[in-house]
């Protein structure tokens, strides 16, 4: 059978979802626990890989297994054997064509500051402090230069190997609360690094660190080197995966 | 002359406050931070300690020092030789009689949970997972008994030392935010384990698994072992301090 998992994790201390040779990832900790838990070594699908340091609300992967646990319940076995700062948040069968990566339709990632002139422990795992409010207005109308279908080559760091760098972003809200500030932004897909880039634009014309006219030309001529530098993973959170 | 400083920390890898033989403390890293930043040994004294793995977002402290810097420029300073997640926030000059311990006034603690029926690894760090949403009404109801001048006796972990166990609250607030519940508890002071003891029989009053009665127990015969158990350190964060 094939079991359909939502994984969320604290991305600090790991290399990223995908297996690599350097450093523990969440792919393999979760394809551990699923060892551990069934005795079955398994290939553990995700949604897509999230970078080093990036955290997940709400990350889908999928394996197959034919073990006896009934599906709704694979989560809680998982969890046994799972370290505190990675938890499956549920389980449940799906059919043999479903694919946690292919059939993902719609993402969801959300990028979090936090506006202060001194760094706070608290708030520094999970967002990037900015010293200024940004001019939300700004932020907000220029946001909407990217909705719609676009090469977004610009907003890709290299080491992609995205074989087109075309995509369709549905969404970008921009909101402020108090002193959080988050962008939050849903897509078809997205390139290396390609929400970090965008945000960091953003906040950059947001802050006046760059006109407005930055983020139209990065879109016309498709150039990395017109725009800011790449944020922090931590404060990149991988909020849903829609099929 | 007297500096005051306020303090916020990320409370997870510190034993407390205090400097203490066994482990790393807070107040051990201000007062190595004092010394690389002025060359002067010397003590630095909190408003009182907070325990092993509890956060502070507004800890008060204060220190004598002949050096040079301008007071209110002190905190730049120090976060050169801080690690990451100890922060002083704000440095200014206090008269000589100012006494970040003996002068303060009011406290106030918050103790944060997370309605969940699996740990949430993007939450864990600064609150306690509870599986059901208590009895607000309740838990609101309750909070009050804990309102004016109580003998806290039964509130309190063995060790404390305190030469009374009699401690004013001033208001107790139990809020509930879509899935995060937090109570926050402003009083002149707290005993050893006072707010996890207090929040923790609260809470289980709310979920039903202690009568109201105990709470009034408690307060009347001053038994520790009336109570639940003490909770986690990690939902426990000193939020501010009044003089």
């Amino acid at each position: 059978m094939r079991v359909k998992i939502t994984v969320s994790y604290d991305g600090t201390t790991y290399c990223g979802w995908q297996v690599q040779p350097n450093g523990i990832t969440v792919q393999e900790c979760v394809e551990n626990a699923v060892f551990n838990a069934t005795g079955e070594k398994v290939r553990v699908t995700g949604s897509g890989r999230t970078d080093a340091g990036v955290h997940a609300l709400s990350q889908v992967a999928h394996f197959d297994t034919n073990c006896t646990i009934p599906p709704q319940k694979i989560y809680r076995a998982l969890n046994v054997y799972l370290p505190p700062d990675i938890r499956v948040i549920s389980s449940e069968l799906v059919s043999d064509d479903f694919h946690a990566c292919n059939n993902a339709k719609k993402k969801t990632y959300r990028y979090s500051f936090y506006i202060s002139d001194v760094e706070q422990p608290l708030k520094e795992r999970y967002a990037v402090m900015i010293e200024k409010t940004p001019d939300l207005t700004l932020m907000k109308e220029n946001s909407k230069k990217f909705v719609g279908e676009h090469d977004f080559k610009a907003f890709c760091s290299s080491g992609s190997g995205a074989k087109t760098t075309v995509r369709t972003i549905y969404s970008v809200d921009v909101v402020l609360k108090e002193k959080d500030l988050s962008v939050t932004v849903t897509g078809n897909g997205f390139l290396y690094n390609m929400v970090r880039i965008m945000v960091g634009t953003l906040v950059d014309v947001g802050c006046g660190k760059t006109p407005p006219s930055t983020i139209d030309k990065m879109l016309l001529f498709g150039e990395r080197s017109l725009g800011g530098k790449t944020l922090p993973a931590r404060g990149l959170c991988l909020m849903n995966v829609e099929y």
